[in-house]
């Protein structure tokens, strides 16, 4: 059994349930790039960063991002040069920063950057970029106009009202042949409680990425941010009312429309039904680690029993 | 009053003393990037950096060298990446080779960079590459062949044999306008108590330098940094030795040949004559501030009475 797991963010929790419940170098994870982007002459991948440093054991478990104990003085530093520093890069982030820019600018693909930092770092399992284009979202706002993503979500907090997203280079953007195997050989195809316009969209949107999954006959099955008309974590409900949406579980599940078959969401919207799907609910806000690995349980039990019941 | 002080690491002591004598402005320092390298994809400056960590007044004391109180976090992320460590890069020090190498690679030339990065640390003298060309110090040894020089220097801290040095892209380079400029409307022009192969060859070998510096008919003073047979900090004993010189300072003075005019060395080797050239001798080891401020002060003395004496 091989899996296939698309995360933003949000998804690195669950990923890192699976991870320990699938034996080694089963699972594939592919992973937004959407909010990729240059800082200090450095390509910063916040997504394939944070799934990193989860699955490596690295990660801050204060943030849910970051490395754990990480210190800051080259930022401090960079503010005495009299340099922006909005975006928090910890001492220990920046060598992350620095392997992969050298590794870019020498030519490497962005999959086997990520391929080797992951590797150096003990981890078995593949985490993939969804494309090695550069993609860049960028997002429409009221008060501010277009705005890079880095600069809407972590120097403007979110607060800008969203008008719309688009995602720079994603037409001219590929599926590598290695996301494509990945599709190809999973038994089940899962989508994390990701934003679906921040970190499911980017990557449904590369050419080729929809299509590839929908040809595939398996489970799949995404999970719902949105839990009792809140998110969990971030702007998914904001940006889903200003977008004009209901705040709901549903308006996530028919985000993805075809492209999933299975949809799971939160015990607390039991009460809500939706139509043409196999759907399950669980408690799906993970607090602890226990959390993660009994909700990935959950979710691989659920998924297969698809079998038995026809 | 204009300064024209070409300094590699041994000079930054005295150009520190110099910095505080001299009014804001008026003092220019030309410096060796032959030990300039890539590492981790940035552009290091050792030199550079050293001088203006020293003018600034963030220099590590105990090392002469990096940062006052810097942590190596970042190094140590690199180490557990299975990365080569051997040059100690500080966490504050990095932000300084991202800035550069950033502006490097937006076009900007060494020159113009390691203005705007003394500017913002509130350097008010100039520091000056001795070209924007990249040149790479190259020491060709006994025992290893043919070494980069930070692989000699810090790698192999100094150990091998060395049978010649050359300075890779030197022929290609040029003195920038901002260097003869400086040269031009210098008063005085002195050479620190530098490494002559290391940090003065590279400097005089630059297509146009000796020409320039041997048209002035100003006091042009180099600085001894033989004292007593031995060395006071690095290999210039040493290479010196291996190379089939005398260790004294009158090679140093015969090194420089007829760049320099005039020349100081060190109260203990008063009983040296040296031919040709005005002399001085004072007591040239810098232990303390003071010392600093004392020599730069006895030098400028000294040169500043060269025009009663005819």
């Amino acid at each position: 059994m091989s899996w296939c797991w698309s995360a933003g963010v949000g998804g690195a929790k669950l990923a890192h349930g699976l991870a320990q419940l699938v034996p080694p170098g089963r699972l594939t994870i592919i992973v937004n790039t959407g909010d990729d982007f240059w800082m200090y002459g450095l390509r910063i991948c916040p997504d394939l960063d944070t799934l990193t440093y989860t699955l490596s054991g690295l990660v801050n478990p204060a943030n849910g991002w970051g490395v754990a104990g990480d210190t800051f003085e080259t930022l401090a530093a960079m503010k005495r040069y009299g340099e922006d520093t909005w975006f928090g890069i910890g001492d220990r982030d920046f060598a992350t920063h620095l392997l992969r820019t050298q590794a870019l600018r020498r030519g490497d693909s962005l999959t086997t950057v990520t391929h080797k930092l992951t590797s150096a770092l003990g981890i078995a399992h593949t985490i993939l970029p969804m494309t090695d284009a550069p993609i860049a979202t960028k997002v429409d706002t009221v008060e501010r106009g277009e705005l890079d993503f880095q600069i809407y979500f972590v120097q403007q907090r979110w607060q800008p009202t969203v008008k719309a997203l688009r995602y720079d280079g994603i037409e001219a953007a590929s599926i590598t042949p290695e996301v494509r195997r990945a599709i190809e050989s999973a038994d089940v195809i899962l989508f994390g409680p990701s934003n679906p316009w921040l970190s499911i969209a980017p990557i449904l949107g590369v050419p080729g990425m929809r299509d590839a999954l929908i040809a595939r006959d398996v489970p799949r099955v995404a999970l719902s941010p949105i839990v009792g008309g809140e998110a969990i974590k971030g702007p998914a409900a904001k940006m889903m009312a200003e977008l004009g949406y209901d705040v709901s579980a549903r308006t996530v599940a028919a985000y993805y429309g075809d492209v999933i078959n299975g949809f799971v969401y939160d015990a607390l919207d039991a009460q809500m039904t939706i139509d043409g799907l196999r759907t399950a609910t669980f408690d799906t806000i993970m607090r602890t680690d226990e959390d993660r690995a009994v909700l990935a349980r959950r979710m691989v039990d659920w998924v297969s029993s698809w079998g038995d019941s026809g």
